[in-house]
């Protein structure tokens, strides 16, 4: 059988935090005292004796002893019940066969004892985003989406700001290099965006993630100059108020950009700080020696990092009864939640590292405003110990999605903001380090959180997938495929899926990948890609309909050298998807789906193409597969 | 090569937390500030391009170059320097090679990219208990190890409690089984102790571990009715100061066992609160109902549970200027630490899982009192989440170091409170689960705290080593071997240095186990194993003069089925330690060395029988080799 890796008996082990396996007394968020059932399924070859469930409450290890509970052609069912007795209850459990006991955590069967790090963890009396499971976000860059009017634009020489000034740019042109990149400024703004969200609507979008709208200077907004108003450029608080409505009336949601961590170097309470170190905002920043050396973000005298130290920040920003957290998600603005920019700093510095204390600060007063607002982090890295229930409900999912699978399908680079500014390793990475980091940072997670975590394929910080894959076709619906089938939820950046046309050659260096990044969304049709759309679309469909994708478990059947499957599963639908990242084709040949509990004679239809197949002896009979995607649901 | 596992290129790359590997500035505490020197060493084999230092200063990811710094035979060696700018740092390496790049953390290497829980940690500004790093711990059950002053001794009924009555028990007869056990006494005591101090000196013992001594009423004292004074049955407050002023002559440190999970059900506080829900004290409890039902240790009546709800309990247990765990550490008592009964529950009860603030809060409390004290907490399961520099300074290692070893000596044995109470599978744990096990735990800590780690081969809790392993000789000396060179702080139980016999054959059973376990320490030096007495005594020196024991590094060298083989070093010392389980005996054959750092031509004495080798080849030409341990110095 070319390719197929066979798994052994116990890779039928099974168990996550999914609805088939977690089985909550009633309602979707458990809460405190709560009795739940948990389920595991063992395959027919595994000669599983027994199952204990090891969880630790108080402190203390316990166990309790699985009883059989069904069985299907393919496996046994095994369940337990457990009173949720603590906010988080960690438990894996003990597998023992007539050769030894095996330990199953979050990232599968080990004999050797693990530390509790990769624990199964349940929530109790969480306040979830229950909405976000069903949503597919579209991140909007606002000045280059759409303009609405263009009577607000920013003007040639509006004004100057470090030594530039501002420049006003055709709709379309090529964004320029480098630093003057910042200061020019095409006319998007908020009307633009509410004139086409039938364009939104018709892809299948029913969220947005809008880049900073607040008042600043540079094109990002990053550079906050006044967080209580959304810049007149972008048609001001009054636009906000109108798309909102227009939101609500297709049932769309949106978030938006706050930058906690640091402000403009032009807002008020850092040119108060400069001006009078006795200023009431002094205390909000770091003056190494007053008034030039201060502490900012990465270096950039322009972005003075914010010091929560100060209580009165803290009460400014989010704990105060009019705190900027909550005012924007009152009406009528009312958003549905903050993408959180730099959360991994957010806190941090030097001596104190009051991240986690200011993230849970962030979260009560959110959370006391809209229980179902959804707290979104940035994080390039591992930011796994905020995403425990206390602080995020997720974080942009660099680390545990986009960034393995760039490096699968076109090899390990990181990027930084120091020198070496690009290290990279030759070939594509080998298919075991995606799946093995994939399952390290979901088993480091709550299921809950990790079916909540925002999965991109690229960003405003980002080179565009497009770019990043030499602009071949089938590995761009391949990286689109994965993003709309893998547990969490997926947010495509503007312009992606009409593959936009980037109007020049983008090389190696991550500068000119961000010319690409920022480009205009092109309304011209005939611009577009238009199969690529209709790909686009008939995915986002299918992750919006399928229960499988909404809420279904998750397992790797095989991991070959080119090729990935894994299988979305609800007791009523199994998706398995095929990823081949060629460059050849995968020869005709079966692929292993019994351990996934999928019986002989199951049909499969593919979701894009129609093919059909039936399973036989255990595995799915695939036919010879160029690269690319395809998803066969039962 | 009979047994020797063939190591990889890549084995070769090593680096640890010694200090042959990060070289502070000044002083063995890095102070917030310091640049430090980080080293790695990668063997010529090894086909290394570069080498990036990985961390994330205050949650950004940074990468640093190492540079070549020098080289041996063997190996090439890199460094870099750090600043640590936050009390805790965490990092990783970058290995690129031709090949591709590999992360290199506390777990070695790997392909994929790892979350952070497993980087090499370093803290800046941490109050170590720098004497703790040369101490032999040995372990005191108080009642049981002499009886100094017979006039003490608790008389046959001499108090009721609980529906029995004490019984008074001749020296050295076999404790009861069950219930009953608990209520008799033998009469040992603190002067008893102080009278065995040569014979401790004699055996190479510099610190002691006293199970509680503070008034109670069961022979256990868990069950503290005054925290406030020693058991007058022991001697009282007196004696507990004379036998400091005796420890302190032969510079010799002492810790207590305290008991701040739960008090004895005879405590003040209890009765008071249960008399009057007003009492002051009521709030230290949690009554379901008033007075009878109420939240107790694992279900035990006798034991209720403290709430560390109540501030006023934390003022009187540890924050006050007079507390308990303060008052202790000062003259005429001076103890060097606690030991802190149940760790892991403390302060978790349900929906307040208050662990680790009152953990800080103890710390606090406790090094502001003296720095130099060491703070041990029981825990029998997975600790590390409070070994992180900011709460306690060492667990029992149950989890990290006994219980793993015990397994692959004996075969996986689970004990737990609840039913089922012992759940096991056949045969003995691979190798591989003995060393996985080691390394996920000491990867999960910073270094130095993995150097304080309270490795015990069994306590008052536990079936004695003897027993476990049958009563096996070599297999005993293997166990003691790997105690006294692996990395941490030993503890031996009393009497087992001595093979203390038990007088009984003990079965299977937990409980009878126990019998063993706090047996009477016999003086009579005719009934003791001479034999064993003088190999623990010969180790406890090593393992005291050893720079490589006491500070060195570690690296496992080979992890053949039956036999295990690792590394000490300094880089003035190595230390081989060869430990073989048998049955049979290990066959004269070579060990792999080189990708320790060893170079051939190097000799070898055996610390134990005086036998010598030379490397040559990379290997090691080790002798036959019976069950047992071998220790291997250069």
């Amino acid at each position: 059988m070319p390719y197929a890796t066979q798994p052994t008996p116990l890779d039928t082990i099974h168990h996550d935090g999914s609805a088939r396996y977690v089985r909550p007394a009633a309602g979707a968020v458990p809460r405190l005292g709560d009795e739940i059932t948990l389920r595991l399924r063992t395959g027919r070859r595994a000669a599983v004796q027994r199952v204990l469930l090891r969880t630790c409450p108080d402190g203390e290890q316990a166990f309790s002893e699985l009883r059989p509970a069904g069985e299907s052609p393919v496996c046994f069912w095994w369940e337990v019940t457990l009173r949720l007795t603590m906010p988080v209850t960690g438990y894996r459990f003990l597998i023992v066969t007539e050769e030894g006991a095996w330990w199953y955590n979050g990232l599968g069967l080990q004999q050797h004892t693990p530390t509790d790090a990769d624990d199964f963890r349940i929530l109790a009396d969480y306040a979830a985003p229950a909405w976000v499971h069903r949503s597919v976000f579209y991140q909007i860059f606002p000045d280059r989406f759409a303009d609405g009017d263009p009577a607000s634009n920013v003007r040639d020489g509006e004004w100057e700001y470090r030594d530039m000034r501002t420049i006003a740019r055709p709709w379309g042109e090529p964004p320029a290099q480098g630093w003057a990149g910042l200061w020019e400024f095409y006319g998007g703004d908020l009307p633009g965006i509410e004139a086409r969200l039938d364009y939104l609507a018709e892809t299948g979008i029913n969220a947005l993630y809008l880049n900073p709208i607040f008042t600043a200077y540079s094109n990002h907004r990053y550079d906050v100059a006044d967080y209580d108003a959304v810049d007149p450029h972008l048609g001001g608080n009054a636009a906000l108020a109108n798309l909102r409505r227009a939101l609500s009336a297709r049932e769309m949601r949106y978030i938006l950009d706050i930058v906690p961590n640091h402000c403009g170097m032009m807002h008020p309470w850092f040119l108060a700080a400069q001006a009078d170190p006795q200023a009431p905002s002094a205390e909000y920043f770091t003056f190494h020696s007053h008034p030039v050396d201060y502490a900012c973000w990465l270096g950039h005298p322009s972005l003075p990092k914010l010091s929560y130290r100060s209580a009165a920040l803290r009460e400014v920003m989010y704990a105060g009864p009019d705190a900027i957290f909550r005012r924007w998600l009152r009406p009528p603005y009312a958003a549905d939640g903050w993408r959180i920019d730099v959360a991994n700093m957010l806190g941090q510095q030097g001596a104190d590292q009051l991240g986690a204390e200011i993230a849970r600060g962030v979260r009560q007063a959110v959370k006391a405003e809209n229980p179902q607002a959804y707290l979104m982090g940035e994080h390039f890295f591992d930011g796994t110990p905020q995403l425990q229930g206390d602080c995020w409900d997720a974080t942009m999912n660099y680390s545990g999605f986009t960034k393995p699978l760039r490096y699968w399908l076109s090899g390990f680079a990181l990027n930084q903001h120091n020198e070496p500014r690009v290290i990279r390793s030759p070939g594509r990475w080998p298919t075991s380090a995606l799946v093995e980091t994939w399952a390290g940072f979901r088993a480091a997670i709550p299921w809950t959180i990790a079916c909540q975590q925002f999965n991109l394929l690229d960003s405003h910080d980002t080179p565009r997938i497009k770019v990043t894959l030499g602009g071949d076709p089938a590995l761009h619906r391949l990286a689109v495929g994965i993003q709309l089938t893998y547990p969490g939820v997926p947010c495509i950046y503007y312009g992606d899926e009409i593959g936009l046309p980037l109007g020049f050659q983008p090389g190696d260096d991550p500068e000119e990948g961000a010319r690409a990044t920022r480009a205009c969304m092109p309304w011209d049709r005939e611009q577009w890609d238009q199969a690529l759309w209709a790909f686009y679309r008939e995915l986002i469909h299918l992750r919006r309909t399928a229960p499988a994708l909404i809420e279904g478990g998750f397992q790797i059947l095989a991991a070959e050298p080119d090729t990935l499957v894994y299988v979305r599963d609800t007791d009523d639908q199994q998706i398995i998807v095929v990823a081949h990242r060629g460059p050849g084709e995968r020869p005709a040949g079966p692929v292993p789906v019994a351990h996934g509990a999928i019986a002989d004679g199951a049909d499969f239809i593919e979701a894009l193409g129609g093919a059909r197949l039936t399973t036989a002896d255990g595995h799915l009979p695939l036919p010879a597969l160029p690269a690319g995607i395809t998803i066969w649901v039962h």
